[in-house]
């Protein structure tokens, strides 16, 4: 299962989905994050999912907490804004085939709150050290192309790679299947093991903002973004400990003893 | 999903179920098929499962046919008999979480057939060629052992080992969960990879038959275990390209060109 | 959740469903992707599964589209023709488990459509250039045989390979549990990594026009397939990207720092 | 499927769940099964389940069992003692998405009873032998520490390890969202391949006696565990075993005869 938990029911109008979840360079993460907390986005609702790895984590020391995504919102405070909805947490689905439940789940969820556009943010990690990097795009439908190409975005992104693997692609191919209009934006990364990348998120940050007509004081990023780095490290590191340890008890080592076996 | 097609409804009386899956040795498999044949038992339900490999196999050359389980009754002829419900196969579930599902079904199915006691064959790999082998067994109840211990069954099978992997103890297990008697009767082979193993199924036949009040010719088991071990080994051999096959499409060889990914 | 989308309801007179998705060779896939161009077969259902590789794919450099299985469907235009339904796609179940129930869905979904016959198409890999490829044939029920000996078959397949993996073998298997005749039909192919192979396509295609009387200029085949060949070789070649990304993130390498665990 | 058997159905007030399944120096499940034994607690549930692993064991050399988990209670037997549920087991779930299905289903059984309030019990490897293990603690939230600190427990947990692998993790944030407070005691422990640990499993039993409020005969403890040892050693092992054996079969060694294959 993959439950969805409502804390309050916000009365949105025309909302657009902003999604920004871990991943290559957690640019989308570190993106949507500093994004809700500039806009002072509210958190309503939080899911959890079977497809999650099985273990807590402890914040601040000694208190322990499922691992979990978050969907806040926001409502446009003058006109020409919308009102936002962001998704962000703290882990994708851990085995393949659990990405297109919780993917269902979610756009089932903000289906039900009126969501008709969604962009999600990533990483395209080049393997190269980007000095200035650029953001990347792709689009459910080809049209959109148009309405988005006046701001800074390369949409020949099949030319670098042809394919989004995960939550970020996922809920733009699903959430298209709901007739949702979808933008995927994907900001330069080298993808060495960085754990953030936060010159890539601002490029991105700067055109998300431009696009959804907000302002974010982008003085404080840097140093936020290094913040929440510790924290995304954390989750990342016990991560790969946790597959560490279930590899091993998935496949101990052989004992000497003789084998008998029936069966 | 694991879906049982009942060809005829038998009206039987306090039956017993016998079943011999494929396994080590093939020993339940072998003597159980034998008794189907001897004793003209009629097939009347089919099992196939979404936890069975999926590929069809090709009997007579080109006749294409899923792998499935088969359950087969015999009514008694005579007082001291008892009806009997038969369960044989290709092939038992090929991940470790169907084994649980697919014995549900199977208990489920034949609780409505008025089920009450169980009996499974198997083979205990003892890793020597054995001269003269002789059959272990186990049960649900310790009560029970009183009543088997008159037939040559050894019941200190917790020395030689401790626990019985897939159908044969699955369905034991959760036999008893619905009040269902069971025994166990497993014949000493080597476990070297040997398809069948003749001498040890005539041992378990031997016993069994002598259990069931049922008069076997036990003069055409090692010819018609030769002629069946054609077709198992068909179906291991298959099982276990496919599984190769399965692993190379699931673990490719990284490709030379460079890596680019996004997400 | 395997979920179709009925894009029109046609009204079709006993169907035939023809069924070529990608596997060796990608024969059933380029025969029945020509057949659906050269009849101007018309789309009116997509199918897409949790048990696909969880990621979309960039369609003209910058369309987002999840990967999906596709049914089109053809009018009889004389007598003796039949109406048509053709099965075709990006990919197959990425799991063992998922082939069962995405074959599951296909047959109820074409049952409903009237469909009481199934012809599927694949590749035989016989690990040899084939200079003159020829085209097996095996079939759900012997007496099939008959019917189908005239055309330029082979039916003595089972002393080639005695196993038909993935859907192409699973449908007629499943599909035989419907009451559906079914003929599995496959061209001989090196099984060497190439992506598509037309000659093999080519033998297969003549004997299923012969089959269901519909006239084909295969004069555009081998150019058709040589385009065709670019998106296919792209999907194959992303998958296993995909599969190795996902492969690093489940299995990563030990860190150098002590391993401390609790639980 | 996961499944309760419900033995008895007692009235209880408010009761406290304490949760001891096995883990690292099977801490939790030593002193959770003393205190069983001790208080005479008695067992009104059990719980299998499709994520155990697919193997029955033999107790007493010849009766088979199933995996299970199992449900004991307590009741208060003078003034400032609490109704108690224990449960502990053979076992852990296998796989990892099973993880929170079962703890789902644990969840919602002891929901139903009134349950409130949980203790978890566990081991944290150190990686050296300690002379005098001490016991850390986390906790749901955070307000509890408070009403905890007064016992000798190491709140820091969070600078020693940051998360909670499988069960007694799992069962604090799933309850937590049923609004359960929970307190996870883990005693320290080498995490060598040792199989219990009295030493650790002594110092959780003090202090959780102490909160709890019961008295408990700890004279007889070491004796105890190390009966207790022989039981729990063989289920390792035999896990250890049939995870061998399931992986042999899994992946077979290649063939050495020329592979065809279709599909």
């Amino acid at each position: 299962m993959t439950s969805i938990k409502v804390l309050e029911k916000p009365k949105l109008k025309d909302p657009i989905l902003i999604v920004g979840l871990p991943g290559i360079g957690n640019i989308g993460r570190v993106a949507v994050g500093y994004l809700i907390e500039e806009l002072k986005a509210k958190k309503f609702a939080e899911l959890y999912s079977e497809h999650f790895f099985p273990f807590v984590v402890l914040h601040n020391e000694s208190e322990i907490k499922l691992l979990k995504n978050y969907f806040y919102y926001w409502k446009a405070k003058k006109s020409g804004q919308r009102d936002l909805i962001f998704l962000t947490g703290d882990c994708q689905s851990q085995s393949t085939e659990g990405h297109y439940s919780v993917v269902e789940k979610i756009i089932e969820f903000v289906e039900k709150l009126g969501v008709k556009e969604i962009f999600t943010i990533g990483g395209l990690a080049t393997g190269e050290v980007e000095e200035e990097p650029i953001a990347y795009a792709c689009v459910t439908d080809e049209k959109l192309i148009r309405k988005y190409k006046k701001y800074d975005l390369d949409f020949n992104l099949g030319r670098k790679v042809g394919y989004i693997v995960g939550a970020a692609g996922l809920i733009l191919g699903i959430g298209a299947e709901k007739k949702m209009k979808g933008v995927c934006i994907l900001g330069e990364t080298s993808g060495f093991p960085i754990v953030t990348d936060p010159k890539a998120a601002e490029v991105v940050l700067k055109i998300l903002t431009k696009i959804l007509k907000v302002k974010v004081d982008m003085s404080k990023l840097e140093k936020r973004v290094k913040e929440m780095e510790r924290f995304i490290k954390k989750i990342e590191t016990l991560q790969r400990k946790a597959v560490m340890e279930m590899l091993k008890q998935e496949k101990p080592e052989p004992e000497k003893e003789k084998l008998r076996y029936i069966g």
